[in-house]
């Protein structure tokens, strides 16, 4: 099985065009006339993204908020989605379709188009592209990050986590932690505030370790950061205590949909956010516990196989 | 098992927004200030659009070729595409990756971004995200066919239909025919040049009868077609004779990936095309040879399940 990274390597050989920002981006930047269109595409699997019996609806919920936050990482307005969708089960196909109704009211975003295939296989597969409007120029980059800027996240990390594992023991209606899972939030105020600010921006997606190292690789720089720092919510740490064994699995966890970014200390932060490192002089990621120097766990995130 | 159209029939619902063009044509169109995003997207899975054993450079220029068909039939000038890709087996990949890359070096577009996920069914499901600019507006759609109107397609049809049907029977290396199947030709230039003189203008990917029954009923009239009329090529004449039986079966095959469009009979056609029919007033599609009326056959042409 190849894996994603060697497969965009190779894509990478001919994605030469700058709106690719070399596949290193989350998103392709294509400047029209005076605006900046953004637009991504992700997908989701059943049985890598999305349980078999999982609601439709948070499936529906959680594939635009997912690309949404794309957008919102980029400071951009959402304009729109185009589907692409595996048909099967009636019910679920149904559920599905009135889920993402829900989903598209709740952020004002438009349904533009997409496409259906028959699903031969047993596991569904969807995707989904959207589309957004910069706010701001130039669009934040994974790329900026500058020795000095302090490294900060939006909101708390591990809640989707626990909300996992907590279905997974199967306590599906466990309320506010099952929801950061299923039901992750596009920050896209967050990310319009922060726009002309930020020397980098990306969303944490597959969990704020790996995420960082990526935000330093592609910014050529190293990044330090202090697991002490790393924001629990109160339910977070009620169902896992606070140690920094539950701080390193947070940190080491997707799903959250955070806001991760770099600025200079001289910034003003418009936005509440925490905070968690700084950008420091080499390559790579480098953790601390306060003081302490804590060594990188075997697995950073969430890696996509 | 959902239908393709009982699911967009509910998405329509709630698909509003008016760059969606009501669900009914093939592509969005955004305005940006003064400029028309095009943007479609098109998925392919295996054992519905291609075959386990197809080869994997021929997946990736048919799912690049028939999403810019679409941008074809809106007179649209391509930018770029976003690849949603299924890994799997390492030496499919890299073909497919191979393959993607001559495909869109071939049509000069770039690869601006997407997203893999990792193959947990059995079967593979691609998609492709493409952008284009509008070169003449107002853009082409499916809804402006005009009772009076001549109906036109591009180039022969049964082509890929007997190409397909060689290689099923175990003749891969049949030469023009699989490969008017496995590597058709989205039209751009042709549909650049129609947009200004047409009608209505869509491609030919389910087959002529049921996408111009699509097309009068976008356009609230009615096309009656006459299979006399419907060009062949020598090739598809040797393999299957000229018969009204093998022209009807051209006429309810998709994979061509030719022109379809309307214009008034005062138009001066600057692509070479055949007319085929015209737009008459009622509803739905008439067909007849010559002078003699003809019933519809069961099936129109190739219905998504």
């Amino acid at each position: 099985m190849t894996t994603e990274s060697s497969f965009i390597n190779l894509l990478r050989g001919f994605a030469i065009d700058p709106a690719a920002r070399g596949l290193l981006d989350d998103v392709a930047v294509v400047d029209i006339g005076d605006a900046s269109l953004i637009i991504t595409h992700d997908m989701m699997a059943e049985g890598v993204h999305f349980r078999s019996n999982a609601n439709p609806a948070d499936v529906a919920w959680k594939l635009l908020a997912s690309n949404l936050s794309d957008l919102a990482a980029k400071g951009a307005s959402p304009i729109g989605v185009l589907l692409g969708f595996m048909l099967g089960d009636d019910a679920w196909d149904r559920a599905f379709a009135m889920g993402l109704e829900k989903a598209l009211s709740h952020y004002k975003v438009a349904l533009l188009g997409g496409d259906t295939v028959a699903n031969r296989g047993d596991k569904r597969a969807l995707g989904l592209t959207a589309l957004g409007m910069a706010t701001h120029r130039p669009v934040p980059s994974r790329s900026g990050a500058q020795i000095g800027d302090i490294l900060y996240v939006t909101g708390t990390l591990g809640d989707a986590l626990a909300g996992f594992e907590l279905m997974d023991a199967g306590f599906d209606e466990i309320g506010p932690l099952a929801d950061a899972f299923n039901r992750p939030v596009a920050r896209l105020a967050d990310g319009q505030a922060l726009a002309p600010i930020v020397t980098a921006m990306m969303d944490v997606s597959d969990g704020l370790l790996l995420d960082a190292e990526r935000m330093a690789t592609a910014s050529q720089n190293g990044i330090e950061i202090d697991l002490a720092c790393v924001p629990l919510s109160p339910l977070y740490i009620g169902y896992r205590t606070d140690s920094l064994e539950s701080r390193m699995q947070a940190a080491s966890w997707g799903d959250d949909y955070q806001l991760l970014f770099t600025a200079s200390p001289e910034a003003a932060i418009a936005v509440p956010a925490t905070a968690v490192g700084r950008v420091v002089a080499g390559g790579g990621l480098t953790l601390k516990n306060g003081e302490a120097p804590v060594k990188l766990p075997p697995t950073l995130g969430y890696q996509h196989q």
